[in-house]
């Protein structure tokens, strides 16, 4: 027979079974922690009407879209969850309750060039609050909540959460008679952090066409706190001369006011006035968060707060607040950082059964017994050296073997060995259960990233 | 702004939040009870290169795949799980420790004409044991076990596990002369519960060409029951006259055999000689299972032995055994039959927390703490009317409001209302905590499905 040779294409990620089971307890941790907050779980389709998916049309994504036919349908895979969502919530509008909250977490396409760390399919962890006509800032308030007890539950520890309000940004470039530029003024301070303030400078001045006296007042105000200045104080300065601007104050305020209350500690989280995002939708708070020892990845939890989810869909006016984890690109990075915690044992099992007589009926009764307990058990009948049996348990972690031979049955015993010890011991069936019962629940609190220690 | 139409394509499942719930629910038992087995969870893409996805090539199945392409890329969205195990298993085949044993829970996809209860995309959850060269037979013992486990926990009750041996009814039919028309004769008596045993003999005499002595031995043999004859008495008058149909008897009863060790009870199993599936690839046993009070329905969980899983990619003998649920049509199904579980409360959070003073801060800390115990909370912010708030609770069955007002700060309590029998208490947040997290236990265990009462 010919043979057609395996093969996954490329900026599609597949695992090895161990490090799948890292990702598995990372997608685990993200269900519970937003369960947590009363998000309900979504699943839409992957595939939608390419006339529904492209509603608001245009830019660069568009390009990326994996589009096709089939018979007389025109078809797209998704390439965000977000357009999803909006075309979830108008289309059952009636029958959803305000505020609505969500969680999903899927897989989503786009063509990327193929490049290390870039993929083509990529899992999305989205919540979104979504109001009917209006939605209270103590929705924004609560988002840095979520995001801090999540990275905890996955493990991490040095992050931080940067937060801004585009209102405040529009408000103080109208303040400056800046208003129609307001979006080249935010890319180009957004690049702050990466060239540094003569070159924003610059190009405010030179391609933007601020003056020179614009151009340093919004540097600034957004580099206030290198001149020991916090930015709340730096913003008071410029209080009562615009009510965008105002406001955005105002909501930046109440966001900070209850951060300690939703249970981020100061150090975990900074107000960042370079924050703008690239998304035109975005309309107050805003979200970044980036690894402390690693700030080189980027955000790698984002968001913010819109006014009108669905406009292409519907004249009900939906605004929102939401953030997204790029799961698959997260994995990757925290992977090739040695983040992976080897605390986890990434076994499918907690024991092997070994089988040591010919009549089987005992080992399984006993596999049986341990599975009712809760225990993850895999029972070996395949005819190997004794050897082999013990190569299988090592190359899988897994944590104990029961033997079960003539002399336990003749005792109503088992021999349970610790592979991690080499410790044997001969106990009765109900103590064996209840003591890797025991020892199991342990490990399965371990979290599934661990930074690694300094030198 | 004008608008689009918001609407899910037909053939594709999109549920309400609270069916949704339920629908959650089941995949998380799932693969629970296939990890209590030992499987490992796989993840693979939904999209493979159309020239290693089709290597098998032929069949219905080809008309039904989505096939594209991107860029130069000829891509197809995977048409069920095995395929692109087979096609893992050949590319990793170094790297993985046999038996290999998986499961998987995905969407696949397939163009079949739309109808009622018929899906485009829809999730299969699989499970496969592979081998590498042997495969041993307790293996397939041990899935009889799995199914039954898998519906207990989903909640159903009255179910029965149909198992038969491909081998029994091969050598059958080479003892008869039948050899090669092996494959039309087990079509025919597939279909014996439907078209009945009179309608079999025809076909299998006139257009089969089996002669009427031949046609009566195969339907006297699957039909031994009716007699009162017990299927493995009705093979034993048959040892010694066919290798393949004895070493098919001596597994059947193998499996038979081990099945109480397994946990599954004489209620819940039956040898069914009139078992063939469908597919060619399977060798040995086969599994079907039935709804007890919906035959109809047809299975909802089959599977078998296979001993050629990737002769497409590869040379390696890699022989296995395997089952599938069709996750999307089972819910489907049990939701138009009236399965899902009442007692089961699809709310997406136990606890709505309703802030009655200015300060939210002892509020916000009270959900904080909520969410450290455990227990899933919102917090209503909107600034709605009281009663708009109590229906808000209501319409989601969020089983606890609790309400701080400057009472409550003032004695260091909070208030506790119980929406199902509507009684109300005032206690302190830790107790208030420990109650409520104890009464969300008890519901977690609800299993989502229940069987109707019989009337």
């Amino acid at each position: 027979m010919e043979k057609v040779k395996p093969r996954t294409l490329s900026g599609y990620m597949e695992l090895l079974p161990e490090k799948q089971v890292y990702f598995e307890k990372m997608a685990e941790k993200l269900r519970e922690t937003y369960a947590l907050y009363g998000f309900t779980p979504l699943d839409t389709p992957l595939i939608e009407a390419s006339e529904v998916l492209l509603a608001k049309g245009g830019g660069e994504t568009e390009k990326q879209i994996y589009r096709f036919t089939k018979g007389d349908a025109d078809l797209s895979l998704r390439f965000d969850l977000t357009v999803p969502l909006a075309k979830y919530v108008a289309l059952n509008y009636g029958q959803l309750t305000f505020p609505f909250r969500r969680f999903q977490i899927g897989k989503v396409y786009r063509g990327e060039r193929a490049q290390r760390g870039r993929f083509r399919e990529f899992y999305q962890a989205d919540i979104d609050v979504i109001g009917d006509g209006t939605l209270d800032i103590i929705n924004e308030a609560e988002i840095p909540g979520i995001i801090y007890r999540t990275f905890n539950e996955l493990g991490l520890r040095n992050f931080v959460i940067r937060i801004n309000n585009r209102k405040i940004l529009n408000g103080f470039f109208e303040m400056l008679g800046l208003g129609d530029r307001a979006g080249e003024v935010m890319r180009t301070i957004d690049k702050l952090e990466k060239i540094g303030p003569d070159k924003v400078l610059a190009i405010l001045t030179d391609d933007v066409g601020l003056t020179a006296e614009q151009a340093g007042d919004v540097l600034l105000l957004i580099t206030c706190e290198e001149r020991g200045i916090a930015p709340l104080d730096a913003l008071a300065a410029y209080d009562g001369r615009n009510e965008t601007f105002d406001t955005g104050v105002e909501e930046l305020s109440t966001v900070v006011r209850y951060l300690t209350a939703f249970g981020v500690p100061d150090t975990h989280f900074k107000i960042d006035l370079t924050i703008a995002r690239g998304l035109d939708y975005y309309t107050g708070t805003v979200y970044e968060t980036t690894m402390t020892d690693h700030p080189e990845i980027g955000s790698i939890c984002s968001g913010g707060r819109y006014d009108d989810l669905a406009g292409y869909y519907t004249d009900k006016k939906l605004p929102g607040v939401g953030i997204s984890i790029g799961l698959t690109r997260l994995f990757f990075v925290l992977e090739d950082q040695g983040y992976l915690n080897t605390e986890l044992t990434p076994s499918p099992a907690d024991v092997l059964v070994l089988p040591m007589t010919d009549d089987l009926s005992h080992a399984i009764s006993f596999a049986t017994e341990l599975r009712a307990a809760g225990v993850r058990t895999q029972i070996y009948s395949e005819k190997k050296k004794f050897k082999a049996k013990m190569t299988y348990a090592d190359r899988l972690h897994i944590p104990y073997v029961v033997f079960i031979g003539e002399d336990e049955l003749a005792a109503g015993k088992v021999a349970v060995k610790d592979m991690v010890t080499g410790e044997q011991i001969s106990v009765s069936p109900g103590m064996a259960a209840a003591a890797i019962k025991a020892a199991v629940e342990k490990t399965e609190r371990t979290a599934p990233i661990k930074e690694p220690e300094k030198n």
